[in-house]
């Protein structure tokens, strides 16, 4: 158990982009990266509107002359001093993404990016082109994947237990959306807005988690190709998608079903994930982290509890807390982050091979995710035929 | 509450065809036939093998002269009598269905027949027109939909709780057959053999369930066009899927999802609908059929349990027991058995009209049951493509 | 797996004296009793209202004549039949058990008697006494603990999968009376009278039953002393509580404890049985009864299911349909009246031996549940001191 | 939603005494304290062992001068600078409670302490009146009711949504010590030692955490009487409980019972909290916080979910994600601290109104914690008789 115990050497000076009050996911950035000290938050460029931007940073405790209007202005002082940022985390609207990276990137400065991480697949290989010459991190926020029944379920994998794998089903379904509450919320009204959100709504704002939760659980599982199926249920999102079904082929004969939605009415969240093996499933529920479900053929399902024992002992690496009391989301955040912290100091001290066993959201699950839903719109614009993964 | 004093004028004399002793289906039959008197077994061709099926009948109770040797011999013999069978139930494997309702109607014997009814369309309706020629039942042992909690969900539908139906989400999904079990179990092993199950293991076996308590649930939806991938698994079952996944575009802008499998380790049956709407979704399983789970966007998550008076009336009517005290598969069934001793009454009294708003599985039930196989089928056998609905 | 061919000889001829048209258990005797033939229905006096007991006899399909103004009548009448009972079912309010039992046994008659038993020790040790001079049974109709997952409780206890016993938590505690309901209705108002209900309401009417689970499940314990402290909440219910806890120190050093309660809102049943073991526990609830949590030390709680290969042999004995299907209380039911008759069926034959091994509630678990009964209500009068038990 | 931008003027100066390296309930101290900069770690007398103290102390980034060698230096040194600490954490053994919080408040410094508070009442009053006198906090770390959804169960009880409380059943039953596990581990050791643990384990270790809980849902009820039973089933425990039993009488009628162990094998934490009103009973379980069950009688119970629109305004105050992410036990504790950060400021700056009513765990909370378990203890200690409150 690490109990907060964990080392880096010294926290990284780090900023946001985006992020800023009232935003829906700025806290948790701050939260995750600064949980154990891995990062200090000394500089950002929170709003769209660089007043209130300025004044959030403030009080947040920044220094007002580290309160940027913007991301080039934030790139370019910061990189001049000597006490500058390492590292930056952008999380604002999805169109933004790419070019904010790339300057970020350009200027010599680690990137932890929102999802999807840009809106094509080029842009994507673009910034890992970029990072890899320069040895510098895009990190993706998939923070689910912090989770450690999570990394119980890819050991379960790992070790045989599951048999070999068969059917992957994923979904990520809620119900908030059910109506055009997009009407009245502008935080809402982007992510149903080409322009804004990119290709797709649901495919790429909730999709990819479980997608990317799939990828981390079943490493050796390649998508030969897949159809999807999209739909817009609230008229006015169209071409963005508010449901969609995706199915998909693996090489080697297993099977994936993915649905994700925005008005499965009454539903909270309801990601789940269930990988079945010949010999055993697992499934796992992100309303309940704490727990996953081991059902071995012929034996009686198994709860298994984060924090106990019976665990493989690398899942208990990250424990704050003993079992039985429930961690949350911020503590799964707070472990992507302290990754992410590993590899920018084991790039800046070149020693990139310190971290090479990490298993962390990097650029190729960045890339992965933008792919997945370029594929499956790709697919459903034709009607929901099967399309080769490309 | 019923309390088992529900009331037809006559226990009608009935026989079974199949369902000997061993038999999986066969016991369920005759619990729920005979439950409160509505049929009396008087006669049977219990088995393949003659000897055992008249040895098993006389260990019934049954005359060992109405033992039969076959169905020819059993209908022959009973239509004959004065006292001879009204009603028959047909518990055999699939392929025998077609000739042996064809048979008992034939001999103007009201026919009780399991799914899949026949192996094509063709013949299911060759089935109907023979029944309506001659007035008779051709009932069809969708068990799960005698469930209260089913009718419930169709009450909330029809009242609109839940707004206009978007989504279906249904699945029946074991695992007992994660391996290929069938090489040690004769009963196992004609289901996926195409001359005994016909064009389908999985989807005629298990998926015409969930999709006839769609059926019931949302009348109003008829399928567009659908597409199905199916997997063997267990290579020595192709070209019999034990896994496969249909997509389904309904009239008016629904779509639907179907999860069928034998291969789902570590599961039980996990037969689960979901329907949601536009402003509501309920789901149900039958694992747990006494509950019904009612979720209205912006409200919490209810949980409807059978026999409570916020259900509503119709709900009731089935009811043996008072609420909290579990009922299970057995009362569901014999629900499904009183519903077909009304029709073949109010049928032989010549009063049809009598039960023209019933709910229950009859004939039309059985030929889309088989039709959706084909579509299916169809579907799968070319790739997976969308086929339209025929 | 029993499929409904277990054997008894033949069908025992019964009747039943209670439980008529809207009697809240006697639709559930008649079910269970004549499930798989063991009993045959062919006698009744089942109402204080003679006229209208005779009139749903013959809506039962019985022989006017033998529908019988009241026990003395048909006693009188029946055991000087040839064909007469040899058993009867009684299901009237509490207060006329011990008269109906005695006058049945007295006529030679084999007796399935509703919980309480009697309102005193003394008065159930009296038809023991009869009972055993004359070879006859009385069953004491506790229908839960016929549920397949209450004997593989007791097995798993049996071969130490649990350790040394050192808990036991019961509770039985359910909502609906949490208004003065009675008021309205009779058939609860004489629950809440003591000349007719005895000397305690939910203490006889629902802690009987979870503790005679505790016995068939921990059969060494023995209670040395108990306190009990009960209340009526419903101030006009008074003396009868309308709920209650009591304490209990078993020999060896065990302690239970026993919640029952007839206004705990909102609840359903809540019957839930948890014993703790020195190494594992195990828990059972009545609303899904299929299922059984079996919970070792330091392993993942464990969620067994009816009907599994992995359950001790014994446990699938009675199973009537494979596993994941659900069974309910009428299943469990019938499963006792199975038991009742392979007694009676040896008694009458001389052959007590036979059945010797047999678990089912007999004359004892009839005399524990009213002396249980009388120690609470010592206690209770007292103020809620421990008393010896006696 | 707070989202972390909830404030306070300035971070308060703060240390810990006890909750050195390697400790339970260390790191979600400091967890809680810094999370939104509430309070900031300035010095440390983490250990027993001074050097290992101190080491610690400048792994989490402390000045080396300002990790001390006990609390004696800690706060003789901090209440002499002018930048000294304004607050202390205590998280030592119980039996160092009393004196280490004595001399902090004597020192003129805000105190957070662990429970139990103290080994006697008396003492709790001693450090109550010291607090008063010199207008300074003594928090007590009840971290489970920083929880929102509690916050909701005590709104439902005061809007009168429950009707009357009838029952109150707490139960905190873990398995974790089913063995004599203290023999090699010494942070369980002193648990089970009355030098160090006072006079009683599970109760005063887990029972105060439920009992904490009901108080404030229930803040009306009042005990009169209560009796315990107290067992060592861990003979070397003794006089020390590892399970017991408190029954309560409060005010006005109401009845609780409480369960409380460390050998229900197999368990969790279990902990537990139902309310029972006239109307309506709310359940509340520790390990799936975010979610509160509500059963109105005659209803279909409901599943409230932390971050709901539909719950009350005030529950959604300390908010810092939105609704279906967990939060977890980390921003319970925060949200305590938050409050503990308010009163302070409100004492420092002779505002004590400010805070009148805002719900937190004050003294009284301690006093009546040990008030509590003393009377079960002194109950228990005559064999489990029913004594008047004191
Ligand atoms: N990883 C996850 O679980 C998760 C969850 C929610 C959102 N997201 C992603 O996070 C990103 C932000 O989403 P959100 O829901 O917080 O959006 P939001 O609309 O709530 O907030 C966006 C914030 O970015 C600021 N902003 C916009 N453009 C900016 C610019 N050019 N420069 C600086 N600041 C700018 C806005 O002022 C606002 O503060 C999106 O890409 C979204 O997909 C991820
Ligand atoms: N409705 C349901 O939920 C459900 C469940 C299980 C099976 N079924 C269906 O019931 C049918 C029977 O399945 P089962 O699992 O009981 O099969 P099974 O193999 O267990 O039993 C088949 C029985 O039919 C007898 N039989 C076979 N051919 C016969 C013939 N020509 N004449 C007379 N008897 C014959 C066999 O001797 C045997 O007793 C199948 O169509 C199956 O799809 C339905
Ligand atoms: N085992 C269980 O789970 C269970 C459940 C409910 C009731 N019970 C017990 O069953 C018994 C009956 O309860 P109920 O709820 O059905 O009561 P009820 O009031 O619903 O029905 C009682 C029936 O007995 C008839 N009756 C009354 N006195 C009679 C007499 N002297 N002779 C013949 N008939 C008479 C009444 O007319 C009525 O039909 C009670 O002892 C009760 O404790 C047991
Ligand atoms: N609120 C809760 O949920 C909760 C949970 C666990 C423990 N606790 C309480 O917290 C307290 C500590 O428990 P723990 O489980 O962390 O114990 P622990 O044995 O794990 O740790 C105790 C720590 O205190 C240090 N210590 C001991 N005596 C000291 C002293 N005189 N001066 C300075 N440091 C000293 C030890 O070196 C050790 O670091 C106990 O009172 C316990 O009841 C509360």
């Amino acid at each position: 158990m690490i109990n907060g115990e964990r080392q880096t050497k010294a926290a990284i000076r780090w900023a946001m982009v985006g992020g800023g009050k009232g935003s829906q996911i700025g806290y948790i950035h701050r939260s995750a990266a600064e949980r154990d000290r891995y990062f200090q938050l000394v500089a950002g460029a929170f709003d769209l509107d660089a007043a209130r931007g300025r004044a959030f940073g403030v009080e947040l405790g920044l220094d007002p002359d580290r309160c940027y209007a913007d991301y080039k202005a934030i790139f370019a002082a910061e990189s001049a001093r000597p006490d500058g940022i390492r590292a930056v985390s952008i999380a604002t609207p999805n169109n933004t993404h790419y070019e904010i990276s790339k300057a970020a990137l350009e200027a010599g400065i680690h990137v932890i990016c929102e999802k999807p991480l840009t809106f094509t697949t080029a842009e994507a290989l673009d910034l890992q082109r970029i990072a890899e010459e320069r040895n510098l991190l895009v990190g993706v926020t998939y923070g689910y994947s912090g989770y450690q029944m999570i990394e119980e379920a890819a050991r379960l994998v790992a070790d045989g237990t599951l048999g070999e794998i068969r059917l992957v089903n994923l979904q990520f379904a809620h119900g908030f959306h059910n109506e055009a509450v997009e009407d009245a919320n502008p935080a809402i009204r982007w992510r149903v807005d080409p322009k804004f959100a990119g290709p797709s709504y649901v495919l790429g704002d909730l999709a990819t988690h479980p997608l990317y939760l799939a990828e981390v659980i079943c490493p050796e599982l390649k998508i030969r190709r897949l159809m999807c199926a999209r739909q817009s249920f609230i008229a006015s999102r169209a071409p963005l998608e508010d449901n969609a079904v995706t199915l998909m082929e693996y090489e080697g004969g297993a099977f994936g079903t993915l649905w994700t939605s925005a008005v499965n009415a009454g539903a909270m969240h309801s990601q789940k994930v269930r990988i079945v093996g010949s010999k055993a499933s697992i499934e796992w529920w992100d309303e309940h982290p704490n727990q996953l479900s081991l059902e071995i053929q012929g034996e009686p399902p198994r709860l298994l509890d984060r924090g106990m024992g019976y665990l493989h002992p690398e899942t208990s690496g990250d424990d704050r807390i003993s079992g039985g009391h429930p961690e949350g989301l911020f503590e799964a955040w707070a472990n992507l982050y302290y990754r992410f912290a590993l590899v920018i100091e084991a790039l800046d001290e070149g020693a990139p091979d310190r971290v090479a066993d990490l298993r962390y959201p990097g650029i190729e699950a960045g890339i992965e995710g933008v792919r997945w839903v370029e594929n499956c719109v790709r697919s459903a614009d034709q009607g929901g035929v099967w399309v080769d993964y490309s």
